[in-house]
């Protein structure tokens, strides 16, 4: 197996702390492995970033950064994994996968913008349990974030049916 | 202005620690403001994280999920901004644009994806200098990140007139 070369700006800022900007409050206290599409979320923002949400309100959807705060990632288990175990799937990287076991669990839902009040936004379909950390929010744009022609492998479309 | 209510499993979990995964490697060593779809990186995936490749090469394009450690966010500047500093941009919160100065300054972008090799991927349009650090790999799947009827304000198509 070939090394890859860390140079110095990578090895020089290997770690960094990050703050949670919001919360996810909700009635979900478990993972689900569906259904999250029927889910209404208010995401309350602390005090101090309340003024960056100006302007999210003329957007349709908006792209939520959470972290996965319960999931336990386990190199052995979820490094190389079936989706959801299933043995008509491929064995697959968690890189080539949208799973919440992954080297850094970091969340990424395009989700409804139902509605945005003083100090926090209700959105519709995050998969995300009660009490989950928001890092970030960002207007989802289509013509950065929705690229035409993007094609999947055909086990992904297995997995996808029923999920909505 | 309302208080935002930060119950038990919010505060007690404030910080956390990230590693990068991967590093990006391009010719660009300064941010600039467009330009970025005919950039091609290579991201160099760390030994320990290789094998979560696995069957990424059957999807077209890859979020990319990044820490802009050039950034520097000062929250009187930047928490309220026009884009790009224009005259003709509304007054507008962090969370309502896409600009790399945010509180956590997690970037993410839909690339298309080039060439997959044993401990790299090359990719097209990733806007990240040369040296960033990656945080995560997730496969681009359009009927998670494409919704459909998605709309953007009109100030938005107005700043990305010319971008591409």
């Amino acid at each position: 197996m070939d090394a890859v070369t860390l140079e110095a700006p990578f090895e020089s800022a290997a770690r960094w702390q990050l703050e949670p900007i919001a919360v996810v409050r909700n009635t979900v206290h478990a993972g689900i492995d569906h259904g999250w599409d029927a889910i209404s979320s208010e995401i309350q923002v602390r005090p101090a970033w309340i003024a960056g949400l100006r302007g999210l309100e003329a957007f349709s959807h908006v792209l939520v950064v959470f972290f996965m705060h319960d999931a336990r990632f386990e190199p052995e288990t979820h490094l190389l994994r079936r989706p959801r175990d299933r043995d008509d799937m491929p064995l697959l990287g968690s890189f080539a996968q949208r799973a919440k076991h992954r080297p850094n669990p970091i969340g990424i839902t395009v989700t409804k913008l139902e509605r945005v009040t003083t100090n926090a936004l209700f959105v519709r379909g995050l998969d995300a349990i009660d009490g989950t950390p928001v890092l970030d929010l960002k207007p989802h744009v289509p013509c950065f974030d929705a690229p035409p022609g993007a094609v999947v492998p055909e086990w992904m479309e297995r997995l996808m049916e029923g999920y909505f």
